[in-house]
């Protein structure tokens, strides 16, 4: 057994036996310990910051004394001084070991990091980022021993850092020879480690310690929206949030009509393509603006976008993508540089892009899929990305499956008579009283309901415009749940019904849900017609689901969740009152909210996870719905409320759905009616 | 011992058993015989053209019959009617073994075909090319197997090329679909095979088999002028070679002068960078236009320069190169990509520099080793490019030196009272009558000289307009010869050499060369201040030589190479007589053109030679005259002419000088005159 004095890490536990005088720094990376450091060891960073613990320590078997470590030297004395340092911190590259200790690693000291994230079930992110900063020291050039500025600094990376094999672009090359001599040969240099195809590369010079960061952004390139985040590389921490509408929606809404006007206009596909990239540079100028920070200093991002999507911002025409066999013109990861994308961030930014899964499965659900990581999951999940495509994912650690279902934009208030897009004074929740089958709402931009006192002032500034995508599928579900709507999606006449706010029109009924005409605002209903889009999308999107189950012989799920901005709005029973989704218990429905955003955090934060979801992606077994003939037979029993052939008993352990049938004239919904009866 | 037919390759010797029907392209895989192919196979490149043998041979110990081939098959027919095929020649894909058979593979159709030099002391270049034509057939796109159209590409290469991990940019994305289908999945690309620090990469794409070759340049870009060679990277040919002078002159005749033009004014190593782009650019297009390709056809480039031509190249301000210690941007070879550069070829070119060896002793120094490889040399030999600064290597396959030397621009004609560029009208050649002392001379533009008849008619146009730098070397030396200037380097007068061609100019004489007052042209004449120049250029060429030879304790060399375009028009024997370069049989003094464009052609053509050339530099023992202290001492001796401490013991051999003495009013010419008379 060793005579040196004993070093205990925590939290890892890590533990060794080191010589009187070792440096805590020394010590920790000896053992393997996560301890950060930018500076090497000078007590000029004081990211490795630790705190030692004295006393009885008897789970380490170890009892520290005063004087474990050693005094404080000129350089950590100066250092607290000048910049302050926590009681009890000590710098890990000055204080030296002199008796048994135990030094605890503060998480902010750790280069690996976990990062919070809001949900309980939600896998933590480990940092791990692309980019770090190397404070180093150069040798001097000498007549004798003559090599390049630039060899010296690589030299002196592969020395102070063990970081070999280090290239450069011109741009530092540019600016290498003042900075060194500005710096008295002392440089920090922001470091992109590299990946399987690329070398480590020098991406900023800055003389002498550089006391920043520098960032990478999570863009989330959606039909209808951009979203990115900000991050800082070092602390994983989101700096900046900030959305923009996707510029090509001048050229379509939906997927399909941009990849018609790609095929009918001739240059359309670079038109959509400048249209994007120009949004994107908006964005990230509005929201460097947005952290303060030199758009120069964002060297890494991941972007996540559907396959069309994808195509367009790459500048590759969709149109293979419009027709069967869906041929995508690269389905792996891409590791490209900003400048190729014409993005005004840092010119030799990295640029990763997941990968995508199929032609109608994109880089958007390789990012849930990291996010909400089915893969990993012990039970049965279904996660389905909610938008004008949806993802679905099926599966466990066993195995996942994938598909795409066109369900349209229905979900998003479009095609829906009085809908429109998620904004101030569109009803985005309602109930109906089963009773007396009265409304009450709330609008966006106010907290207050309908029924309730001080409404009409809360929305004074809004008015009530329409209906968004939550709204809509709530009003469809509590229809259904008031007894005004059937089975088969038929809203009831004020007869049959007994609401006069049932109202004729046409050959069908609406719902009056809002009359706003006495103050010269919009009258909002909900026709027959609302009713079938609903209808259409959320079979889709259940048909979708059930190929899955059928693919993978279950019956029913563990859990269900429910991913996209959208999904973030969606009740779990109104959701599944519609049969959107497979029944189960309705708490084991949960939202992941942007869970694609997320998984772009995730692969922005931890170069590994992008390792990772590439695996997961090559394993997901991809459904082409399109081609599945049980999808039209699933599509059929789906077009019901909430499903003319499939069960759904954990639904009724919440609720009884009114059986009502206010089909006249006979047909398809009666014998759907029957099915259902005799199932049940 | 195998009962299956033995085939036997010439020239490689390389022989093998193997089965009746075995393609002969395959025979020669397995045995690693280099025999080309484009197509894979399929009989359409017709790259693997091989020639059977017939009869008795001994030597191989195999007796070849008729029928030792296939019959010709309706794929090898087909290529015949349609192409034509050398009698005899046979596709070595189609062409199947049959029995016992002797393979002849023609130059044309091995990979790593040798590219002839034209001087017999050259090494040959063995192609090894960057870049490689790959016929593919792709698999179609499967709706159940959801992969990219690029990554079933690149899975085709990897199987059937075995080309692995091979990566692309996005502007062969922009183009893969369509070109897939055009070519009905069957397409050639270019593939960059990549090198320690990049993966392979496809740079071009067309539909089908493409039957055109892709190209390369090498580019010397020197002070003064910027000199390319286009190749063929498939035969190795030159097809078009083009100069243009360097736009930087306008910035100053020398490099320094340029150094000093980026101190004195801001930006102006910006300015000097594009305008040394923009030339590139202008020459890249001639050169393509006379060759009549398109220039993204171009896809590899290798540039040479010195190190000021070097960082002003790559856009780095050079004003560490004009102060001690020199140092270096960057002295490592560098691969970059044309758009890096603004060069307007293949916008993903590679762009491949040569290392520097150090501050003073570029690329095209390091490029000169690579042609002229002293290295490798079994005897001792000196090289020296004559230029500007000169750059001079000694060495041999134990150990090579290398320094550099600021010759000045005296040698090209500047700074010298009638002394012009090589351009129609200069006097080129010059001999002088011992006993008359009257000259005789050539100029450029014409074969004729000036004592023969037609003289006059032939130099009509161009006129007769001063001296270029190998005009005023053989003047000097000429003069020296035939007693009109003493060792000291002061020219007689008409009085102490009796001929009236020695006038008075000030204090010293002039020789007169050429008077052509009669006819309104210039007069020119060799005044002392001339020779003043050409002693100080040759001094320290020579002292930068002869300190070499101090490091390697030799007091002579075996050979001496003179490289450079100005090199090849300097008489081994003026040269000596001068004492430019050390004594030396002057049978073993050769000149090597432009060996800087020639290491570049090089580089280009063989890869391999990249490497080499990388560690041959990293071996080179860099000598900085500056610092050196014997330098000065033999820079005094060398102004002598041929030296006033050396003896030219083979030079004697050959010719006796003159032992005179023009110096009338004593002192250091009296003085070197006395240690020269006691050493002889």
């Amino acid at each position: 057994m060793s005579s040196d004095p004993l070093v205990v890490f925590t939290p890892s536990g890590k533990r060794g036996h080191f010589p009187v005088g070792t440096p805590i720094l020394t010590a920790a990376r000896q053992l393997g310990v996560d301890l950060d450091s930018v500076c090497g060891g000078r007590g000029i960073c004081s990211k490795c910051q630790i705190t030692p613990s004295y006393g009885e320590f008897p789970k380490h078997g170890v009892t520290v004394r005063d004087g474990a470590l050693s005094e404080w030297n000129a350089v950590e004395q100066r250092y607290k001084d000048k910049r302050g340092l926590i009681d009890g911190r000590r710098l890990g590259c000055q204080a030296t070991v002199q008796g048994d200790v135990v030094i605890d690693v503060p998480p902010e000291s750790q280069v690996h990091r976990q990062v919070v994230r809001k949900r309980a079930e939600a896998r933590k992110i480990t940092m791990n980022p692309s980019t770090r900063l190397f404070y180093v020291e150069v040798e001097e050039p000498d007549m004798h021993k003559p090599t390049g500025d630039m060899e010296r600094l690589i030299a002196a990376l592969a020395e102070q850092w063990q970081l070999t094999g280090v290239q450069t672009d011109l741009h530092i090359l540019h600016q290498l020879q003042p900075v060194l001599r500005k710096g008295g040969w002392k440089v920090t240099v922001a470091v992109h480690l590299g990946d399987a195809s690329h070398p480590p590369k020098i991406m900023h010079i800055w003389p002498g310690y550089y006391d920043g960061t520098v960032y990478g952004l999570a863009v989330d390139l959606g039909s209808t929206t951009i979203a990115a985040h900000l991050c800082d590389l070092h602390s994983g921490e989101v700096v900046a949030s900030s959305g923009i509408m996707n510029p090509q929606i001048r050229f379509g809404e939906d997927l399909m009509s941009r990849v018609s006007y790609s095929m009918m206009n001739k240059g359309g596909d670079q038109e959509m393509t400048r249209a994007v990239r120009e949004g994107m540079n908006a964005l990230f100028t509005q929201i460097a603006a947005e952290a303060g920070i030199d758009k120069a200093l964002i060297v890494d991002a991941v972007f996540v976008c559907n396959p069309v999507m994808h195509h367009l911002f790459l500048g590759i025409d969709p149109f293979e993508l419009g027709q069967a066999p869906f041929a995508l013109a690269t389905s792996d990861a891409l590791s490209l540089r900003a400048w190729e994308l014409d993005l005004n961030i840092h010119p030799a930014a990295r640029v990763y892009i997941l990968p995508c899964i199929a032609g109608h499965v994109g880089a958007d659900a390789a990012a849930v899929a990291l996010s909400e990581a089915p893969d990993k999951s012990e039970d049965l999940v279904l996660v389905v990305d909610v938008g004008t495509n949806a993802e679905i994912l099926l599966g466990n650690k066993d195995k996942v499956l994938a598909c795409s279902s066109p369900t349209g934009p229905a979900f998003e208030g479009a095609q829906i008579s009085s809908g429109q897009r998620a904004a101030p004074g569109a009803i985005e929740r309602v109930e109906i009283d089963p009773v007396t089958k009265e409304p009450r709402f709330r609008v966006i931009g106010s907290e207050i309901w309908s029924d309730q006192e001080g409404f009409a002032e809360a929305i004074a500034t809004t008015g009530i415009t329409g209906i968004c995508g939550s709204g809509i599928i709530e009003v469809v579900a509590e229809m259904r749940m008031a007894g005004i709507l059937d089975a088969s999606g038929l809203i009831g006449s004020a007869e049959q019904t007994g609401s006069p706010r049932c109202i004729q029109d046409g050959r069908t009924n609406a719902y009056l849900l809002w009359d706003g005409s006495a103050d010269g605002g919009p009258t909002i209903t909900v026709t027959n017609p609302d009713v079938r889009a609903i209808q259409m999308a959320k079979a889709a999107l259940y048909s979708g689901a059930r190929l899955l189950m059928d693919k993978l012989e279950v019956d029913k799920v563990d859990r269900v969740v429910l991913a996209g901005a959208f999904g973030a709005h969606i009740s779990a029973k109104h959701a599944m009152v519609l049969g959107m989704i497979p029944d189960c218990p309705l708490d084991k429905v949960t939202s992941a909210g942007n869970a694609a955003g997320t998984g772009a955090r995730i692969a922005l934060l931890n170069t590994d996870a992008r390792t990772e979801i590439e695996a997961t992606v090559r394993a997901i077994e991809k459904i082409e719905t399109a081609v599945e003939r049980r999808f039209q037979e699933h599509f059929v029993n789906a077009s019901a409320i909430p499903n003319s052939a499939e069960p759904f008993p954990e639904l009724a352990k919440v609720l009884t759905l009114p059986k009502v049938s206010f089909n006249t004239g006979g047909g398809d919904d009666e014998g759907s009616g029957r099915r259902r009866r005799r199932r049940a």
